[in-house]
């Protein structure tokens, strides 16, 4: 915790502890993998595919594997050549959704120019759509109809949020800041689920420390570092950064770098009551609801109900 | 137009005329289909669902049908018993999903309680939900992949701001009273598409006039006669009326209805710049919109581009 931020002592916020609560998360999953296998027999499976070598992608794959090993999943990597086809590809996929010991499979992106990124997130069957991608799945989230597996991070953020400020949302004010499909605009249906009155902001948007400043809750996924200064944050919000941006860190060294989110923690921790660090914030909840998303495909599979991990 | 709201006089808001756009959009239609016929041999092709004998449903339904038949649509309508089961609805969509000159397809909702309508709605065939509702279409609009149906009013209340603001709606605020599957989600979805800052606002938001009183454009979709005030409306601002409420009018005689809006229409009229009445705004727009999406979906099982309308 050595480089934990030294401003947040100054700040009034609690730091919200991504780690611990993702450790709690996994915990329960744990517990519910193992009902379920003694109860029925079956053990979740998850294929993850890469195509390529690109390296962050390769630790992503690489971080997403031992979670499952870990949780005694049934874990299988496909790694692809570059150069690999959308036939390829989608034969690949076609094979997956026919295997019952697999009940997630999560394609790594980006996907080489070749391959249709829609194309193969629609040929998953949308009930092995761990990322919750697939229109069906994307659909559902929207209109409440029938049982959407919802996107990792997006997820994540809720489980965070009503660890904070309990299971009650309703009648917050949230902002959105970014319309992402992979974060803003799903994180956008799942507060107004909560019952919060939510804007979506973005580039586009005109007075956007104006907006930010009516929000009791902040999420900000842009991709632009600390872009979300301290005096745009009201007094007393709560501030969920999704943003991961790697920045130079010359005090640590010569071409040394370290990450900091969407948000000017420092600036903002004087303000809020709480907010996500980068990192140790929003990330480790990716792959817990991941892992989460796998058993609950299980679950489903089986006729089960969805298990509660938040 | 003797009926049309007195007190409008004394405002300063313009009128939106909805049949006048709406008269252009099926001229648009007329014209587009008489080019896809004269160069394919092709006629966009409706049928409309009815099961049991509903009188409002009757009236919406018989509507459709004829303005297909004004287009030269190959225009059907199966009309059901009140006691049709779900599986025999389900053989009738199988049926209208493989007939070659049905392109779009229609269930009028609601549908009675032995028929689950989720069911139906993914029984359909995308390309032929011409409403708009199948998750699918739901989530291809959320996410901008794929062509997506887009439900009908929505795309109605998007041509009548576009006729009154211009083609840029970047920048604006928008606030979307209403959060139903029906209008206030997509619409919120299809303002976003437009680069407006959109919010949602609804039944659990907490200080309502507050929160509308920042909107440049309002679309208030509650179905609550006349609840929101002229005192919530920013001077300026343009407002779509989506709700129809009946109620009684003593005035007109004993017995007599009259229909409102969700917005008090005189007092809004007073401060906004433009505002639907009701009837006559959005209303006449969703049959437009209905037929359109029947052309794009002839137009698309050809491989065509969909035909601008708007």
């Amino acid at each position: 915790m050595a480089n934990a931020p030294s401003s947040s002592a100054s700040g009034i916020a609690a730091t919200i502890d991504g780690r611990a609560v993702s450790a709690r998360v996994i915990e329960r999953i744990a517990f519910e993998t193992r009902r379920l296998t003694d109860e029925t027999g079956v053990v979740p499976g998850l294929a993850v595919v890469l195509v390529g070598d690109d390296p962050a992608s390769q630790v992503y794959v690489g971080a997403k594997g031992r979670k499952a090993d870990e949780l005694g999943f049934v874990s299988v990597q496909h790694t692809l050549p570059a150069d690999t086809s959308e036939e390829a590809m989608l034969r690949l996929v076609g094979e997956l959704n026919d295997d019952p010991a697999i009940h997630g499979i999560l394609v790594q992106l980006p996907l080489p120019a070749q391959i249709d990124k829609n194309r193969v997130i629609e040929a998953i069957r949308p009930e092995k759509d761990v990322d919750g991608f697939h229109p069906i799945n994307v659909g559902r989230l929207a209109s409440g109809a029938g049982e959407a597996m919802v996107p990792c991070t997006p997820a994540g953020c809720m489980i965070l949020l009503r660890d904070t400020l309990g299971d009650d949302l309703g009648g917050l004010e949230a902002v959105v800041v970014g319309r992402s499909n992979l974060v803003g605009k799903p994180v956008a249906q799942l507060l107004l689920n909560e019952n919060c009155t939510v804007t979506i902001a973005h580039s586009r948007t005109r007075d956007l420390p104006a907006v930010v400043r009516r929000a009791d809750i902040v999420v900000a996924a842009v991709g632009r570092q600390e872009m979300v200064r301290g005096d745009w944050i009201k007094p007393g919000a709560t501030v969920i950064d999704v943003g991961v941006n790697r920045i130079p860190a010359p005090e640590k060294g010569e071409g040394k770098t370290r990450l900091v989110g969407d948000v000017a923690f420092a600036e903002a921790a004087a303000v809020a009551s709480a907010i996500t660090p980068v990192p140790g914030g929003v990330g480790p909840m990716t792959i817990a609801l991941l892992m989460a998303n796998t058993l609950k495909a299980a679950c489903l599979s089986l006729g089960r109900p969805s298990p509660k991990l938040g």
